[in-house]
């Protein structure tokens, strides 16, 4: 099933009121209480929501025992998982303000300082080909690997081929799969997404924009503070743009933070989900972080002070985000009778 | 008047049927004989005009003795000026490939190489904030600087001020005008335009772009030749892609090329739209250069053989192909004046 949200996350979301329609028609009780809260504005900040789970935690929220959020995917394309870890992420818009309007680049290029020039600049101080960070400090709150933390990365049923296999292309940075899961899990990155204010459309347009703003973020990981990597990004860009001599104007705003979150796999709520998953699948899942970030999981645990587990639906090669996301036909029936069936074990763990 | 090509080039064109009505209207004979050419597709690279004028060079432009074309700007706000030389251009399209669809920087980021941080990298490699070309050979073909050409700088009648006020900032990389204008003028720019495929929109999306194309132009000036300009572009990227260690890919197209171009102010056609300027506006004409290109002078002088002019309607200020792109009323009246006065010059010169 092709389209925007196919997988992240309108495919999950249906599939709970599915499970809920199907204990109904088959006149089965549901064996356990269920309080629901449904989010369709992750993506651009959940507006709203850290506030209203705050007032509701001991209202609306009062009576609830553990949390379980459909909003992550399988590693692979075969195997469910468990997950019990997420990246956080922290946004940052790189402003360049040079003239008051776009310019003819016959007229002025060569002799003002161009905004996208200096932008440009900015951005290749930030990153290396290989994913590499070059903000001085940033890598220092990163938490040590310790030997305990490596050997859970041993037992994992995926390969280089399947990560290849979710991407499409050959253009992983690491060979071996324990690389690529830590820093997919465990270490941070910093993706450019784009530039606003330039020419993006097809062809060639020959303006010299007059104001650009650079779009970046980072995925934290324990023991990162958001504050802190904000500090370092400023200070980092600020005194690169100051080599530069230019006499454009630089801004930087960050927005959009999330800490990064590691649970227990001990916890009952993933011992029935792990039963429900060897019920519906026939295997024990992998227990998993994930890189991307899902601010309401800190949310809900630090506001109402319960287990949180990561329940996924869909495969690693959903596509989330992107042009054609899908969601396979047989991830969204069996993930039905799996939230089903997690119910039912919650009931009796 | 306000809007998208007020001055470039609607203005100029109706100007110059203004021009002829006037004749009309007051009972007076054209005193030359003239022949049109109209064009609107110059900002898109003039898809057949080149070899419209070749074919119809001995037919419908047979009786040519020489070019007028209005497609330039005053220097400043306050005084006419003809021009005898342009700089030229090439435009190149950067493009690096990753996977085949955008990614979750969740899950991608850090272990993929992401097309976006290969692109930032090659395109700050090109040029300083300064203006300065980074390619290695680039400035070879540059003719030198003579004390003769340098005297002709000395008398024009433009300041820092004025360049800064069409500016509308004081972001001028040079103290002095006469560095001003032959940077304009007589040495070649780079400027990076935009960036197609990735993030434009306001906000932000954590997408790592499958694919982004960099839109870059240089512009040329005598005696830089576009083919040797870009054997010399994509060595250079290519080497430094080459540095990076990638698994993704570049190319790099070329296209909307125009060579630099320069006449002589001893022409009787550049005596006639002088003595016209004179008698308009009072004032001895600034002889000038223009940083900008217009592939269609070139195809004309080398078609035709004969002298072409380029006699300006609008300012210095008028900001073409950026928003609120203007023509002064002033401009445009004085200037339909002027037209019909230098067909009358071009009679008895």
């Amino acid at each position: 099933m092709y389209g925007r949200g196919a997988t992240d996350d309108k495919g999950p979301l249906i599939g709970w009121l599915n499970a809920v329609e199907a204990f109904q028609k088959a006149g089965i009780e549901i064996p356990v209480n269920l309080v629901f809260c449904f989010e369709g504005m992750e993506e651009s900040g959940s507006v709203g929501l850290y506030e209203l789970i705050q007032e509701e935690a001991d209202k609306y929220f009062a009576d609830v025992d553990c949390i379980c959020i459909s909003d992550n995917y399988w590693l692979g394309t075969k195997k469910p998982c468990l997950s019990y870890g997420l990246r956080g992420i922290v946004c940052y818009i790189i402003t360049v303000t040079g003239p008051p309007a776009d310019l003819h680049s016959g007229i002025f290029g060569g002799i003002t300082y161009e905004p996208m020039t200096d932008l440009i600049y900015l951005l290749s101080s930030l990153v290396k080909s290989d994913g590499t960070i070059l903000i001085p400090g940033i890598m220092d709150k990163v938490k040590p690997l310790t030997s305990e933390e490596e050997a859970l990365y041993e037992g994992i049923s995926i390969s280089t081929e399947d990560i290849e296999h979710s991407l499409g292309s050959k253009t992983l940075v690491y060979d071996n799969i324990k690389c690529t899961l830590m820093h997919r899990w465990r270490y941070p990155s910093l993706s450019i997404h784009g530039i606003e204010g330039a020419y993006s459309s097809s062809g060639i347009k020959t303006v010299i924009p007059s104001k650009v703003l650079g779009k970046v973020s980072i995925r934290l990981v324990p023991d990162m503070d958001y504050d802190e990597v904000s500090v370092l990004v400023k200070k980092h860009l600020e005194s690169v743009f100051a080599t530069l001599g230019s006499k454009n104007v630089l801004t930087i705003e960050s927005n959009h933070g999330a800490k990064a979150w590691l649970s227990s796999v001990k916890h009952w709520n993933y011992q029935a989900a792990s039963k429900a998953v060897e019920k519906i699948y026939g295997v024990t899942p992998d227990f998993t972080r994930e890189g991307g970030s899902i601010p309401v999981v800190l949310t809900m645990e630090s506001c109402l002070k319960k287990n949180v587990l990561l329940l996924p639906m869909g495969r690693g090669d959903d596509g989330p985000h992107s042009v054609n996301e899908k969601l396979n036909r047989s991830n969204y029936i069996q993930g039905i009778k799996l939230f089903g069936t997690y119910l039912c074990e919650l009931a009796v763990v």
